[in-house]
């Protein structure tokens, strides 16, 4: 091409142009968009989190090393339940293989499976493979449902109810696609349990501005660790129902429940008992993933959503869209299967699976107390049970020059405690202003991961540095 | 919750309530999505997709086998480079293991033997590993890099340049995102070759009721075949610097590329050729996939994307909404990992990998000029010549009967054609009309990956239809 004359050769002579992409000129929602938990400072708890993986991984890694290397289906070393279990998921794949696609709402048997997983887990309350899609880990699966109730403009935008505390995800994925974000507090002097009276005065000062049309619920709560009583997912059902909300329930960890007396009730499962006109007629979608739990398979990316009454034309809508990013990745896929149909009583590898699941949800448990006692023996910080989930998020205080001196450094004061925490002792903890919380109130987020024997030394040192931290600014 | 008088309680007692998701009131923009690729006519078509997975596949599944369960490593059965392989990729990952999140922009050392893959291809133009993310397929990149130019309203919405035939991605993207879709038309004349001359008389067009700023161009083409010369890459540059267009280089199929005369250029090698002020300020985002090439490990949605003279600043707000994701799926990092840097000629498997690469590629090409020659011998077909990529595109004269019969169907009319071949004879091909084509043209996609000795007979199957279907409408 020939260069022309006049003005836009200009520019090619004229030096530097303005690029098409600035922060000025870039999509003003992506920039609102926030997300704590991969800030700069927790690229270290990556490392932390990988103390989950043992034990019970084998029985996985060997069905997925048969599954994507189908040669090993001949070899003495792999027990033969395994071999079965590989060899029927490559019957369902197409090609007889792991590096296909498949259909875009994942694996036909495998949507049966998790129906099955249901079904059992709710005690014989029916699932249909229909209603599942699986997903690229629960957060995918999160944001296309959130995608499909985005609508409307100024005051009649979509309204979402969230918890404060939240996962980040919720926020940031409203902030993404314009949704008004409307919060609910959870009660911390409740051992953080939701309060329908808090919803629905949320809702209300909502309903001025923009049209709340779902309602989301993490239980167990993540960063909270608390786990709802039936009571109250009843509760929140009627009030989901009354004010037509579309549910949203976020149950990846569902099989991380340790506290005595606490226990896992699925909405699904009480929405059902509740019969008519809730089960017949109130909107959910529900979401597991295999990241959580005792697997802790979250590099492999899987995880599903059921829907419950939902509009076949929308459902429909939503399949489309998961066929846009052709299918979640087949790894994935083939995990959760291990994960909804675990090895039976007359398998092979059943005793050994059964030992190792129960080993590393003890310790999650021992840890989750251990985790309790050790931070309320300290002055100045406040921990609720961690009834579930994989957190704890205490409460701080933090002494009135300390919050100044953040200000100063134009930072938020829980900020400024976990910068100077990592700095100190190397301790990598995700500020509570990443979650949300009261005004006035400072927290931080750890998880319950790292070893027993590292564990107690890591609390201990926080709690040493809190008190080093409140004396240099008192 | 007690109940409570008045308003909200009669819709528990007064029968069916309305949704809260319908047609009517979810997301107009997902509504608009359409993506014919995954359509109900192609549901066989993924079984088709399913005959790349041959030959090559074994070095890649090896290493993957000993990554998902490191075990095997102890295996005598394993070649040493493979063990070596796979060992470097752990040692990479956190807890020296797949199953846990790597970084958000993926794996540090696989991000690193990306950017020398790059510089190899690129006869030793440097890149920047920090330049290059990892993704869930290029899919996931491609719409994160659009969503970063999501901007405006009415007539200062975005607007974005696609060629027509596209791949549905873009518009189902494009839709999603409430951005402007802007055509520019691929010329069928000229073996779907991108003329300079149409890209400024659509964003003239353009201009007046959007703002125009990103350019797509898809190379070589899926649907079309086409690969593009070097003087036409350098043409599109100078204009996409003059237009002040961001450009977004699709990539995937740059393995793929048979035609004798034709040849690969990276839009990436020809910006820096070109100098400044090109090269140091032309913004460009490049695509590539491990769904594609010799390899096809479409399952394990693997891919990367490289970007160039990005403001440092949206870079960064780049990096956070992938961090949002968590990561990209460790597999398709791991197999991404192996692509990028092949066995070398001093490797055990070095021998074995090239036969292979070279066998079906070899195959590829074959059958490439096969369908092109079946096609162009029947009367009322006329196909371009495959020049890579994956895929025909024939144009097929269809009577004014038949249209007439589509209209009355409510169906386009190669969609029409493309449902009655499914009935009649099994064979599933995408109609034209999911990917764009001029008013008055019609055509259809099919791929060329079945097995020669079936591709044949599908050919001259498709052929008869064509010639009975004619015969059928005149």
């Amino acid at each position: 091409m020939a260069a022309r004359p006049g003005g836009h050769n200009l520019a090619v002579m004229n030096g530097p142009k303005e690029k098409v992409l600035t922060l000025d000129t870039m999509n003003a929602c992506v920039k609102r968009v926030e997300y704590a938990v991969r800030g700069p400072i927790v690229l270290r708890a990556l490392e932390l989190e990988q103390e989950l993986r043992q034990g019970v991984k084998k029985p996985f890694t060997e069905v997925l090393a048969l599954c994507v290397h189908p040669d090993l289906l001949n070899s003495p070393d792999f027990p033969e339940d395994a071999k079965r279990r590989a060899e029927s998921i490559l019957q369902a794949c197409g090609g007889h293989s792991l590096g296909a696609y498949s259909n875009s709402s994942g694996i036909q048997p495998i949507r049966e499976h998790v129906a099955q997983y249901i079904q059992r887990r709710d005690g014989g309350i029916p699932a249909d493979p229909n209603n599942i899609f699986l997903s690229t880990g629960a957060s995918d699966a999160i944001v296309t449902v959130l995608k499909l109730l985005v609508a409307g403009e100024g005051r009649c935008r979509t309204g979402v109810l969230i918890p404060i505390p939240q996962y980040p995800l919720y926020s940031a994925a409203l902030a993404e696609l314009n949704a008004v974000q409307v919060d609910y507090y959870l009660d911390e002097d409740r051992a953080w349990a939701l309060d329908v009276a808090e919803l629905r005065r949320a809702l209300c000062q909502a309903r001025g501005h923009c049209r709340p049309r779902a309602l989301c619920i993490i239980n167990p709560g993540n960063p909270t660790g608390q786990v709802q009583t039936r009571e109250c997912i009843e509760a929140v059902i009627r009030f989901a129902f009354e004010e037509q909300l579309f549910l949203m329930a976020d149950e990846v960890y569902q099989d991380n429940v340790y506290a005595e007396g606490s226990q896992f009730h699925s909405f699904k499962k009480v929405l059902m008992e509740m019969g008519p006109p809730y089960s017949t007629q109130q909107e959910l979608a529900s979401f597991h993933s295999i990241s959580k739990g005792y697997m802790g398979e979250c590099g492999l990316r899987g995880g599903y959503v059921e829907v419950v009454n939902m509009d076949p034309a929308v459902q429909q809508q939503m399949q489309k869209m998961m066929s846009v990013r052709l299918c979640p990745p087949l790894p994935g896929q083939a995990v959760l299967d291990m994960v909804v149909s675990p090895p039976e009583p007359s398998d092979p590898s059943f005793t050994q699976f059964q030992a190792e699941k129960q080993a590393v949800l003890a310790d999650l448990a021992a840890k989750a107390k251990l985790t309790e006692k050790v931070f309320n023996a300290v002055p100045g910080i406040r921990c609720n049970p961690v009834q579930g989930a994989m957190y704890s998020f205490p409460r701080i205080e933090l002494p009135p020059r300390a919050i100044q001196r953040a200000k100063e450094l134009g930072l938020a004061p829980d900020m400024f405690f976990c910068l100077r925490l990592l700095e100190e002792t190397g301790i990598c903890v995700v500020p509570g202003s990443g979650f949300g919380q009261r005004e006035g109130t400072y927290h931080f987020r750890m998880t319950i991961l790292p070893a027993a024997e590292k564990l107690r030394p890591l609390l201990e040192k926080l709690s040493q540095f809190h008190a080093k931290f409140t004396r240099e600014y008192s």
